[in-house]
Parts: C-alpha cells; sequence; structure tokens
C-alpha cells in the first residue's frame, strides 16, 4: 500500500532525529483521520531512560493532542520491530494497526520472535504489516553500529 | 522472606496514592543496595498517557536518581503482576528481580498468562516472586472497582 510508505517516510525523519544525536536510530509517527497526531525518536541516551523508546514517546505525544489515552483507530508506524515494551503500549493505547520497517530479529515483539499483539492479551488484536520501507531503515540501524565500531565502541 | 515484605509495603503506600486519586490502585518502587531509588504510581487517566504504569513512572524515576538507564543489580516492587509493557521496560532496565503482589490472570505477562522475563527476550533472565501481601493488594483493587460499580461506571 503506497499510503503506508508515504507515512513510513515520516517515521524514518524521527529516525534520522535520533542518528544525528548518537541514539540508535528508530522513528515512530502515529497517524489518525490522515494526520499525523504524535511522533518521537530514540532518545535512551540523551533522557538516561531505558524507558525513552520512539513509540513510547510517539504514544504519549499522540495522547497529549486527542487528550485521551485511547487512540484507538490510529495506525503506529516505526522503522523497527518494536521490542516487548513497545508491543506492550502499543496494546495499552488500544492502536488498531502497526505498520513497522525493518525485522529486530533479537529483540521484535510483534513477529521475529513472538507476535504479543495477536489477541492473547486484553483480547485486543492489533493488525501488523512488517517490512515497509525496510531498507532505508537497514541501512540507517547499520550506519550507525559502523561508526560505533570505528569508534571502537 | 520478610525483606521482600518490608519493600512491598512502600509499594503499597503507592498504590494508595493511585487510589486516592481516582486511578486503579497499582504502585511501584525501585529498590537498590537496600535504598530506594524510584517510585510511582499508576496515573494513566490523570496524565491521560497509556503509558502512566505505576511501573513506567518508578523506572523513569530511578533512572534519573542514578543517571543511567541501566538498573542492573536493582529490585522492582510492584503491588500487580506487571502488564507486557511494564514487564518489557523492566527487561529494557536491565532490572534483576521482579516481586509483585496480586497476580492479574487477564493481562499478567510475568506468570500469569505468560512470563516474557524467562530469558527469550535480550538473554535477560528476571527473577520472579509473586504474591508477596497480596492480600493488601487485592484489597485495594476490590474496594476501587466496588466503589466504580457503586458510582454506575
Amino acid at each position: 500500500m503506497k499510503k503506508d510508505e508515504y507515512w513510513m517516510k515520516f517515521a524514518i525523519i524521527e529516525a534520522e532525529k535520533a542518528f544525528e544525536k548518537g541514539e540508535i536510530p528508530v522513528g515512530a509517527v502515529i497517524v489518525k483521520d490522515g494526520k499525523i497526531i504524535g511522533r518521537g525518536c530514540n532518545l535512551r541516551e540523551t533522557l538516561k531512560d531505558p524507558t525513552a523508546h520512539a513509540e513510547i514517546i510517539a504514544i504519549t505525544s499522540a495522547a497529549q493532542t486527542v487528550q485521551d489515552w485511547r487512540l484507538d483507530d490510529s495506525t503506529l508506524y516505526v522503522t523497527l520491530e518494536p521490542c516487548p515494551m513497545c508491543a506492550g503500549a502499543i496494546l495499552n493505547a488500544r492502536i488498531r494497526r502497526l505498520v513497522f520497517g525493518a525485522y529486530d530479529e533479537k529483540y521484535g515483539a510483534c513477529s521475529s520472535l513472538d507476535n504479543i499483539l495477536d489477541g492473547r492479551y486484553l483480547n485486543h488484536k492489533v493488525i501488523v504489516k512488517g517490512g515497509v520501507l525496510k531498507d532505508k531503515s537497514e541501512y540507517l540501524l547499520r550506519q550507525f553500529f559502523e561508526i560505533l565500531r570505528r569508534n571502537g565502541n
């Protein structure tokens, strides 16, 4: 679906912001009724906060926009497959659809290692689509880790 | 272990704060080297934020205290079994041990429906102990939902 690629590009812009800050480059946006209502990038090191993943920041910002913790009928776009925490936050926010870019074979909880969005929790099933513009997201991540290695980290 | 009951009482004090604010009464504290380094209570309605669970607030506050997103060698005490989001946050923070009070048969991700802390993610296994002072935590939750019903919600 071309529409998903369109919105994913905005998530990639968020990932690039993380990259520029020296953070693992992951970005997310939340779309409802054809508008972005929340956005965020990974800020774990900057904020020294293990919960400061792109999705959590985007969800909190979207909830502030709509002044409700329920984000029904919205879609979350994120450049990397969500971890268990972020998948759980998607459930808690009652988000309807998740579209992600790169697969995370080591920590992905929406397809790779497990899919905790399959309806086993809260009777809430989230529609999941992976791999959207994944080359661009993977390229950013690869570039980031290459720079880290070059700097001896 | 008496020590676990001692710290759980502080988590219950946090849960009582949530109760007084009209929030589902869940509270958490994080203990490291015999000191509380973070605390939090559920503030989902107050903050209109689906991520504002007691554990997330406690983890963020503990990370601010130690100025590091890694909370190794700490124990999280929470009055209710964590949901998938909070269990994932425990993994992300590298917390070593989880002690919870009441079991959550509908949404618990650390024992009841699943245990995502069993080492399948990140190769990080968290020691889990449930049921500590659970009567008090259950009593608070029951009282809360009875008041809700009485008020016709």
